[in-house]
Parts: structure tokens; sequence; C-alpha cells
């Protein structure tokens, strides 16, 4: 990732430094070289595809922070905290530019062809929960943004892997399944963190999707038990200017059991992934895959 | 282009069908055709690369006018003054996404590479532009800029063509150079006529360049000659709020011999691509080519 801003603008190099440096768990980059190396994919290719798909990740979230106007992620300030919109557009279009110079690296038209796929499903997404009505959100609406957000690139991540590997269509079919589940799961135990975290841990404040009006899987559960509830009628309505009440309501959800229906969820979609991973090569690879999967669930922060 | 929004959110379509009806002189599709004809290409894929390419330049507009704050383009709305920031944003990634996806059905590789490359020439430009100190311009940085801007473009429609047509390396070489030559003077063109045009025929404002403090070349050989105008230096200060320093200004480039010696340089441009293009197959699509050349410099908007 960093090899990718030699001759341009010494700002760029700035800016791709304090994302690179910032971290960040690189689930996606894992996901991504334990399936090309279970499946027996060229190191070399597997690497740059890799990064490729970090940092088509690093791009989306530099221009969603900056539509969010969050000024924090993984704890520490993002690109739009210090530069001016403008900048961070462009900046976020150099990082999509990058991104898509590493993919064409891998020398594969279907990798280029799903990456671009992938874009698209994600942008969409964005644009889709921008235009929906604010606090309006049924479970379906809930796992298509998912799917867009999250799932689309880990579906990316174990596809395009598959793909450089030269494994038949059964088996890229069937490890994108397994990256869909593990995708979707890691999206519901994000969006149960962000009630259960702590903000120092989390590297943001605590409900954050709820105070920007998004209602995500714990808060439809704690909805559905609790149609009646004042508080989350108002949150949704975005009345909480006291904080009093979004500080009840959340630690209403917390101690419901909202928390619980959405982990076993979630669970279940690592349990649906593992039957797919079951029928990939046994080896150091998948073992570490199985193990990642548990940890997507188990996981703290 | 209409065809790549064929499944995703209601509003992608409407802004989609906004920019391709708002027309534009569609140079750049006109190039990558006539270059694949000429040369052979398959004309299915030659027809994916011509709107792959005219994507990707609608989608760096829809950021280029949301950064600049322009509020027209080609004497219709921009998305910006429209949409919302945000959304804004969103509509240049899902063009830049479908502009891609359209590169990748070329199914190759080296278009695919030559795609971002272009794109990351591009942003770069844009950020270079954006972090320079108001005013300060060489000629050097002048061309530096106008290459990033506009030469790049035609260098991937002409390269691009010539890659899928299976042409040697030696074609796709000279081509490369002919879409150089000519896109360097359709920018300086373009230039000259942000001076000379008038507002309802360049659909934006007189001197809008000069106006937002970019210097191009006819203010750049216009303050060679007349090193001591305190118009032109208020006006790099950003100082000209009553708008008669302005107009006085714009008066004195267009009668100065700024104006032609810009032109002269534009033909000399174009003069050096008709070089390259004299070595290729004639016929009905060289002879277009040699006369969208003389076009570009001779045309009035």
């Amino acid at each position: 990732m960093r090899a990718q801003v030699d001759d341009h603008h010494p700002d760029l190099l700035t800016v791709i430094e304090h994302l690179v440096s910032s971290g960040g768990k690189r689930v996606r980059p894992a996901v991504t070289l334990l399936t090309g190396e279970m499946l027996g994919a060229d190191p070399d290719r597997l690497v740059i595809l890799a990064a490729s798909i970090e940092m088509l990740h690093t791009a989306t979230l530099v221009h969603d922070d900056l539509i969010d106007g969050s000024l924090l992620r993984r704890g520490i300030p993002t690109v739009n905290a210090q530069w001016s919109p403008a900048a961070t557009v462009l900046a976020g279009d150099y990082i999509f530019a990058r991104a898509a110079e590493l993919a064409a690296q891998t020398d594969s038209v279907a990798v280029m062809k799903s990456f671009a796929e992938t874009l698209a499903t994600i942008v969409n997404g964005e644009i889709t929960q921008m235009f929906a009505s604010r606090g309006v959100s049924s479970r379906d609406d809930y796992y298509q943004r998912i799917y867009a957000k999250t799932a689309s690139m880990f579906v990316l991540a174990t596809k395009s892997a598959a793909l450089i590997s030269q494994s038949d269509e059964v088996i890229v079919d069937r490890i994108r399944q397994f990256g869909y589940e593990i995708g979707m799961a890691f999206q519901i135990v994000d969006d149960i963190l962000d009630f259960t975290g702590e903000q120092q841990e989390v590297g943001k404040p605590v409900a954050s999707d709820l105070r920007s009006g998004l209602v995500t899987l714990p808060a439809i559960y704690y909805r559905e038990d609790n149609p009646d509830d004042r508080d989350m009628e108002a949150v949704l309505r975005g009345e909480f200017s006291s904080d009093g009440r979004m500080k009840r309501l959340v630690k209403a959800i917390r101690r419901s059991g909202a928390i619980q229906r959405a982990l076993e969820e979630a669970r279940q979609y690592v349990d649906r992934g593992f039957e797919y991973l079951e029928q990939m090569p046994d080896g150091v690879e998948r073992q570490a895959l199985f193990e990642l999967g548990s940890y997507i669930v188990d996981r703290q922060i």
C-alpha cells in the first residue's frame, strides 16, 4: 500500500501514510491472503490483490467519514478532520485510483470486474441509505444495507482470491458464500459493539449509528419487542438534544434481549459460512479461517 | 452509458440521465471510436471502451464541479447545484465504478491498467493544483496541469483503442503521442475560449479560471508581456470585488497578442500530432481524425 504513492504529490504520501499507520484490524486482506494461500494462489499476485482490497476499503471510508462528518476513526483523526472537504474528496478518489491500479496488476480481468462491481454495490448502498427516510428500517432493508456496506467486500476478498488461484467454479462459488456469511456476521457484530463498546475502545461515541438516525439490528430487535418505547420513537425523530434520552435508550437496549438475539444471528451466519469452509482443502490456512470466523463473533472491539 | 444504471437506486438513474442528455462535444469517445476503427478493433469492445472513457471523464467532472462550486456546465445545472455535497460525492463515485466496470468489460488488462493510471494522474493533478499557491503559475506548471487534466485522457483514448486492436507497440506508441498532442491543444483552446467566448456560448462566466485564481496560457503570455499590469496582479491576489477591474483585464488580454500566441501554440501541438497520424493506416477514419484535430483549434465553443 505504501509503495502506491511513489511519484505523486507529497501531501498524498502523508495522507496515505496516516491511513496505513492508523492500523485497523485488516480483516479483509487477512481473509484474502488466507483464502488465496488455501487455494494455491501465486503469492505475489495474492499480496497485490490483498493490498488492492484494503485500499478500496480505505477509499470508501475516506468518503464515508467526509459524508458523515466523522472526526475520529480507529481512535485517530479522519482525513476530513484535517483536510478541507474538497481535498478529502480528491484524497478518496486518489486512493480509489491506486486500488484500481493494484487490482489491474493482478492481471485478472475477472478480478477487475468483481472489483468494479463491488465498488458500485457499496456506493449504491450508501446512496440508498442517504435517500432513505430517517429511522425507517425493516430487517430486509438492514440486510441489504450491510451486504452493500460490508459483506460485498468480503465476497470480493474470497472470490477474487479464488479466481487468481485458478480454482474451478464450484470452489469459487463456495468460498464466495463463505465470504458473504462471515461478512454479514462481521457487520452485525460491529453494529452490536456500537451499543456495547466503550468510546475509548471503539474509537467513536457509543450508539453513534442511532445518533445519526441509522437503525441497526439491535435497535430493530429492541423496537420489535418494545413497540411503545417513547425514547426510541423520539430518538428516531432526531429528538434527543438533552442526551439523557439517548443514554436511557442505550442502557435499555443493552439490558434487553436484543443484543443477545443479534449476536445469536451473527453466530448463525458464521456457522453457515463454516459449512462452506469445511468443503475447502484442509490445512493451516483453512484452520486460520475457522479461527478468524470465530474471532468475528467473539471479539470485543 | 445509459445501460449502466439498470438495477440501482432510481435517483442514480436520474442523475446519469441528466449528465448523458446534457450532451457535450463527446470528443473523447469520438477519438476512441475513430482510432479503434482505423486500427481494426472489434466494434463491440470499442463501443464499450468509448463509453467507459466518457463515463470516467463525466465522473471527474462531477467531483470537479463540486470542488469548484460550479453551478453550470454546458449551460445546464451541475449535479452539485441540485444535490447535497454528500450525494454529489457518491454520484461521482458511482460513475467511477460504472466506468471501471465498462473498462473491465473490454477484457483487456492493459486497458484496465491505463484506465487506473489515468485516474490517478487526473486526481494527482487536481490535488497539486489545489495545494499550489493562488496565482503563481509557470508555463511548466501549466503544461503539467493540462496534461493531467485533459491530455492524459486523450492518451488513454488513443492508447486503449490501439491496445484492443492488437496493434504492435510502435503503433500504440505513435497513436498515444497523437492523443497527447491533440489533448494538449484541446485544453489550450478551451483556456483561450474561457477568455474569448461569450457566457451563453461557453455555458459559464467569462474568464472563470482567472476569477478562481487559475492562470492559464493566455494569462501567462499576457503577464510575460505586461509584467507591470496592476489589474493582473490585483486579480491574482483575489482583489477584484468591483468586477470593473476583472472586465478591464479580460478586455486587455483579449486585445493583446497573448490569445494569438496561445492559439499558435495549440496549432503547433496539433501539427505535431498530425505527424504521428500520418504514419497510421490511410482511410476514412484517419481522415476524420485529421478533421477532428483541425476542429480542435478552429472551434468557437
